[in-house]
């Protein structure tokens, strides 16, 4: 185990730092005149999650024996022969005429014309080349028979070739100039935000939809259990995921505002959140997202994370009204391998839904639950009241949420 | 780590013991008084993995978070909280109908009217169902889309639930009256063998096809190296897969006759060997798979492991022409997972071919190979030359062995 880490508070056992250092004006001209990749969006995400340290132990996109062993066994070995968690792929793809022009070089930049014009990014030293083994990597990770499944799709059309390196040189920290970047933190700042606080606990909550009541429920009973485990002053990263969704997701941009109302208006206790982006594109993978969910964040940081149900789940790309993962099997592959997250504790919770009796989302499932008095209400009932312009049910989200999330259905 | 286990000349970190324990009359009397299952063929071969200790740590057939945890990490771990390697699914299927039927029983008999008439086998206590997702354990094991793949359509074809218990308790020791029952033995007497012999060294090879004079190349070879890292009498336990084989592989008593005749005409000195019947079906899983062949090897006092290229491979089921793994993906995996392995050292070898200039096998590859000079003589070659009554190369495989598979050719 690495050495503790004191943050306030908090002792951690692990921190992840960024991998970033900029060049010298000698370097990045020898960075210009290098063969270049051009990554598209999405991709560059991934060198973000990469440079920033969210996906410890990589220093740069996996090489064949990483891909063998996350697609395999959802780790990751680093040089010292310690075995971390990671399960997901995280690679960077070329085309047959993009290989025949690099193999052989000493050295390759990577830019992105969609976020930073003809800037290099990062310089990958003594590139390999290994086979896309897109059918291989897809079955493995998202366990459906189906290519229509949204990310297998993005794979599928991927190069035929990966990429890896002797050694990365990232130059630049990534940003979009989309408003959100100072959302953007790396895991040494949040770290530093968790100790300007004082917090003694930190719970962590991936999310990718808008929050409703159901989740402030969750998230408030969360720091009540805490402290009632004696804890003084536990605090909450509302961590939304910032990269990659498919097209029926609501943005980034949305989610953001909508968190924000959430915070403005009193919902969520500003004094007890940070609310930050986390890099990562969505994967659609079910348990094996989870586990990456949970051990890219055990580096800023965390105490515990909040795992619920179907985490990362999608439905079956090909049979009509399936889940495609069992929506418990996440959380219980997270719970039974939580001894691979460097001591953060895993809250799994229950589903909340709407109690048309009471008025408000309540636990479902509990002692004296009638599930008649239950409605789940879904992202798209959700859009076609708001397209209606149907008032929500009382009790159901804050008026400030709303008003962000109906404004974004009723402009579709 | 468990304790030390000396079997003559060699220290073993673990043995892996049986689990069969005989009925008293009223034991069996109860037993035949319960609801039963009818295990086939390919069933009843599990049930004799686990019977005779091959699966450690599994007692039973997989619960829900032994195949969950197996499904994704391609590890099971043990009721102290160790994780073993366990990298395929190791299930009893039951329909809707036996689950309707068997819901809320104590105990359930398993029998096998192929093998053993009406006698039970094994009973399961406390039985609990969950959901046979057929096509995610497909997936996540043979790393294809395809259906078609010939251990998927078995699976696929399976009933839609699962069933596991609280306590399994094993009746019988499974035979099969095959002729070959004399070769098959349980890790505990493969380990009083090998203490018998006064080993100092064993080196175990999973093979599933007949033996050419590649392979003997190879065993040869093998003991060779280990004599010159110093060890003095260092035997082969030569352990080929008896259980389900899709149908153009070549049958188990083929094989064992073939292999028995190499022996019996000095190809393969008997002072050195042991051969063995291993229980277990056949995944055609590639990387999976391979990781099985070893930690199933691992209780039964080997020090060694021989793996090769493509183990466990099959050509991909719907493109024509392409094998379906990574030929050396499953080597690398397994050297690189090692650790995990009690100890058992894994010996990566090369290919051997033909060489028709020097009319013999040789390993292909080596410092001044010719590549022109060789030929890979395949299973459908040696079939059509068997057929057509040529005869083989010579230096390619023993005549005795010859005799056997070109008779079985022939009878085709």
């Amino acid at each position: 185990m690495e050495e503790n880490h004191v943050i306030g508070k908090i002792n951690a056992p692990i921190v992840f730092e960024h991998l970033i250092q900029a060049a010298t004006e000698a370097e990045r001209e020898a960075a210009n005149a290098l063969p270049s990749i051009d990554l598209d969006l999405h991709q560059v995400q991934y060198l973000q999650t990469i440079s920033e340290g969210w996906a410890y132990p990589l220093t740069g996109f996996m090489n064949e024996m990483q891909l063998l062993e996350s697609m395999n066994m959802k780790t990751v070995t680093d040089a010292h022969g310690k075995r971390h968690l990671l399960s997901v792929p995280i690679t960077q793809y070329v085309s047959d005429d993009e290989k025949k022009a690099l193999e052989g070089k000493p050295a390759v930049a990577l830019k992105c014309s969609a976020i930073a014009g003809d800037k290099v990014l990062a310089v990958m030293h003594k590139p390999t080349f290994y086979e896309n083994r897109k059918e291989e990597i897809c079955t493995r990770t998202f366990g459906t028979f189906s290519a229509k499944h949204p990310k297998a799709e993005t794979i599928m059309a991927q190069g035929n070739w990966l990429i890896s390196s002797e050694s990365t040189r990232f130059f630049e920290r990534i940003t979009y100039n989309d408003g959100m970047d100072k959302y953007r933190f790396t895991p040494r700042e949040i770290v530093e935000q968790i100790a300007a606080r004082g917090a003694d606990a930190v719970y962590g909550f991936q999310v990718r939809n808008p929050l409703h009541n159901g989740h402030v429920l969750l998230l408030k009973d969360t720091r009540e259990q805490l402290i009632k485990q004696g804890y003084k002053n536990p605090i909450l990263l509302l961590h939304p995921l910032g990269g990659w969704c498919k097209d029926d997701d609501v943005p980034l941009d949305t989610r953001m505002y909508q968190h924000q109302a959430l915070i403005d208006d009193g919902t969520l206790p500003a004094e007890h959140i940070i609310l930050a982006v986390w890099p990562s594109p969505m994967y659609y993978g079910g348990p094996t997202e989870v586990l990456w969910h949970a051990s890219s964040r055990v580096g800023c940081g965390l105490t515990h994370f909040i795992t619920g149900r179907d985490p990362a789940g999608v439905k079956h790309p090909e049979i009509a009204d399936r889940d495609l993962y069992d929506p418990w099997h996440g959380q219980k592959l997270l719970v039974h391998q939580k001894s691979m997250l460097n001591g953060v504790e895993v809250l799994p919770f229950k589903v909340a839904a709407y109690n048309k009796v009471n008025q408000r989302m309540e636990f479902f499932g509990g002692p004296g639950c009638n599930k008649d008095d239950f409605d789940f209400i879904s992202g798209s009932r959700m859009r076609a009241m708001a397209k209606n312009n149907e008032p929500l049910p009382p009790g159901f989200m804050s008026q400030g949420g709303w008003e962000v999330l109906g404004n974004y259905y009723r402009n579709l």
